[in-house]
């Protein structure tokens, strides 16, 4: 319950900043939410290891770190947490989103997507799960900037997003078209499901 | 009294980095107000605490770790800072500042103060007060960094200050109406004390 | 294998993240893809010690931390990766490049990489395989943030590459002209040299 | 020698990214100079403490962590560092920089550049010279970024520049007035020394 309740207030924190930042349409949009994903991490890693994401948590799982039966409680409060956070922004706070239009890109968006999130999960598992990086103080440093650095490579392609629940909530917000969804969560399960398995072969399962 | 002159200087260089900021209307407010807030933890956490933020020290204390009887002292220093802080920039330095406009958007920038200070609060807690996270070299780089992603993500609606001594130092500054000053300390002070609820019921005491 | 296969993706998505900010013309080039050089740092430091540059490979080499046999193994999948990266860019992805053009900038040019690459390895040698740094916490942030700097202060002189792989993935990627690859190649591994020999004056072999 | 070479490095690149950013007028100055500050502290702090700042080597000695033999060596050697990255900047790679006029405002300008130096100096001294702060691993973060949130805060009252080296290195690539370089001098010592016996009335010796 601690540990869901965690992932609750990290995921509504960076789902709310993602989605008030894109209303704003403040070009630093890509540096504020991987700021606010870094510091949940190093506030909430501790607890309940910080995922915020189901793509994240679907790969701790097959990366063996995450206990079969908390991904069905992590993804549902993530993407429940997502999904309020959409409401707060355009409800009550701004009510201002102009949905990205895919149209026929509909294979570049999944590829960006589904790159950026092989990239995020590869330094997720990397430098919190590895034996190598233990003890670091930089672990959430890494992973709210690979956020930030993939955004903006994939800002114009998909908005880069890398994150089921972030989706939805840009759904819910008027930021994406909720027939959309689709594309952004295949490309980003393949992409961690890739990572993780990567990770396997290269640093073993210990 | 040592603990408050370092109070009194990381107050001071935050909000006068905020008004001037503010002043000069760069889009990167939220970032060197975030640095700087950021280097003062950094500098001043290892003599008193490095609040330099009234709810911070209201949270800290309802945690347990912010003796009683510091509280009013760290307070009123902290005001004070910001008020001159405020003076220094208005008259001496620039003197030129807009007053953000709230007019009817109050439940709003209540809200949005009220979710920005509990985010900032969290982090505080969890990476400045935690047993798990003890001994890190990141704290200063979370709290700071999660200023400058709620900042980014308020900025629209409230300016984004989660500190009632930032909403003394700007009104001085001329960058809020002394009006609307009760409007931004109730909402931080709800924020930071749910906050510390939320800490206690998830970490316990110790 | 597990070494070349790390090199691969950190080399692929920092080349990825350069020719896809600057097909967008964002203004964050430099911090998108300095942040993503640092996470991959971090991530692949402790397999292959996060080179993903062939300038740095030398160098590392030139130190004596990088074994002869590894050299020409690492460099290929260096130019491999960032060739692929500037395919996917290009062909895949967006497809729109403006190419710097040089002209009569030629030593400019090659004296801003070899002063640009100088300051990288210079910082790489000393956060990275100095004996009084050990165990730090900042070596990716020091190395990514390095490139961040000199990006922005050669921007305008030669792009800012500091990496011959970078290089031949910006001319892939229509971002370079292929006849300008030599100027950069022959400034950057002038700087790295260089720098090499600087560090090992001042350090010793240990 | 080998600690004057250091402080030559690294004043030479901080003061070279100062002056190229400058000259191409990006927004992102403060942060590009702060960065490059940042790394090269911790590239050479290990070798000469990392100064780079004749302000900062006048404190360091007051503080007593700097031999009296040391200080005017390194000054030297600072100074002559930055007018050679002016001259670079100038003469070779760009030839265009407008300078600062300062007009009427030289008190202004004074105390902005005092304040900015206490800051600077008052954090260098609690990060890198503190018992109770060793052995961390943000020293460098929270230096180079205290520099960048006090160069954003006094950017258009000084320019921001805290360091008695950049403003000749400014001079000479014509960014400041040679005729106004007293200003920002005797403004950045009265800051570095009184930050100095701040910090000795918190801390005590040692």
């Amino acid at each position: 319950m601690k540990k869901l309740l965690t992932e609750f207030i990290g995921t509504f924190f960076l789902v709310l900043t993602l989605t008030l930042c894109l209303m704003s349409k403040t070009a630093m949009t890509p540096l504020a939410v991987g700021a606010m994903y870094m510091v949940m991490i190093f506030a909430g890693g501790h607890i309940s290891g910080g995922h915020f994401n189901p793509a994240v948590t679907i790969a701790v799982f097959l990366r063996g770190k995450c206990s079969v039966s908390d991904v069905p409680s992590y993804i549902l409060t993530q993407f429940l947490a997502a999904g309020v956070a959409g409401l707060v922004s355009s409800t009550f706070l701004m009510n201002v989103g102009t949905p990205i239009e895919i149209g026929s890109k509909v294979p570049q968006c999944m590829v960006g997507e589904l790159l950026g999130t092989f990239a995020l999960v590869f330094v997720v598992l990397n430098v919190a799960t590895a034996k190598d990086t233990m003890g670091n103080s930089f672990y959430g440093l890494a992973i709210g900037l690979c956020w930030t650095a993939g955004s903006f490579a994939m800002n114009s392609i998909s908005g880069g997003l890398f994150n089921p629940a972030a989706a939805l909530g840009n759904s819910v917000a008027g930021l994406n078209h909720f027939s959309d969804i689709w594309i952004y969560i295949i490309g980003q399960i393949i992409g961690a499901a890739a990572a993780a398995y990567v990770f396997l072969y290269i640093n073993g399962k210990d």
